[in-house]
């Protein structure tokens, strides 16, 4: 690091760099042209788009920079514990433990006043209990939804993933987008036949 | 589209299947460890968490709400257009036009009401007049000057380039980050010698 920069400056950027590797953390879920697979950096940026286009939807209603900033940092503990399938039931058994230690370390980059602040909103996204880490856990299932669809399955081709797996994932969306509900279902019914 | 959802969520899922394709546009930039080019999703997404790193050294208070929305759609219309790189001067003379004509489709995909507010975001950030806008261009100089630092050089190293083309493209940061200045132009020292 340069001489010139202050350590406060210095472990800003020496986070932002490290930020760079959620770009080589890939995700189960492909492209909708299904040329690759979605890392879980522009996945990121997809969720904050989205929440933008759906805010209107939010079954209780948000404060959106929270929103954003939550979607933001809510993968970043992936450069470490790497993406978990949602219908890996090994990986899930393992994941809260993996995601501390790499929040432990990752936001350890940054000066001690702010490292808890963005932290906070990671562990808030992850309990899902205030109404904007609700929305942006729906927002969450929204866009895999909609890449799995524009697909043609997707990750819903899993061998043995069953609609009840899948209906049990995607039940925050019928509880904080309500309305989008019904085209949620008209797609899984087409998919997983019951 | 299923006949479940009405026209206007239609209109807004197609909108964010849509902006898929973005995940597709390289940028002369690479990653820092110099394993391919990024793209301008995954790019835009590191704004965001790099504009909430540096909230606290923008010359104006901003909104980050604004910012953020604004950072989430900036590179959009890039889908259509195309990523121009900064120093590409027969690009650029074009850049402007061929912008305009994706925004009017892009933006255009989404319902009547809504539209307008996302494409105001987008030039907002081209004019780069408002305090939230002067903040979100010079973060949109601060990740790729730390890429380039990172990879060695990265597009520094572009045949011909001069210390007064980068100087000139970095002005915004001197002005609205003026606390990192002295960091950039340490690193800029290094790779043009005076």
């Amino acid at each position: 690091m340069e001489p010139q920069s202050t350590p406060r400056i210095a472990q800003q950027l020496a986070f932002l760099v490290e930020a760079d590797k959620l770009k080589n953390v890939l995700r189960r879920t492909t492209l909708t042209d299904r040329s690759r697979q979605e890392n879980s950096a522009e996945h990121s940026w997809h969720l904050a788009l989205t929440a933008m286009v759906l805010e209107e939807y939010a079954a209780s209603p948000v404060n959106m920079a929270k929103v954003l900033r939550m979607l933001a940092v809510h993968d970043v503990v992936e450069i470490d514990a790497g993406d978990t399938f949602a219908y890996d039931a090994a990986g899930n058994a393992t994941k809260e433990e993996r995601e501390k230690r790499a929040a432990d370390r990752i936001f350890g980059l940054l000066p001690t006043d702010v490292a808890p602040e963005l932290r906070a909103l990671w562990e808030e996204f992850e309990q899902a209990v205030t109404p904007e880490a609700r929305f942006a856990n729906a927002v969450d299932r929204v866009q895999p939804f909609l890449q799995n669809r524009a697909a043609g399955g997707g990750t819903w081709r899993t061998p043995n993933l069953s609609r009840e797996q899948v209906l049990a994932r995607m039940d925050l969306v019928r509880a904080n987008l309500p309305r989008l509900w019904p085209t949620i279902l008209a797609t899984l019914d087409k998919f997983f036949p019951k």
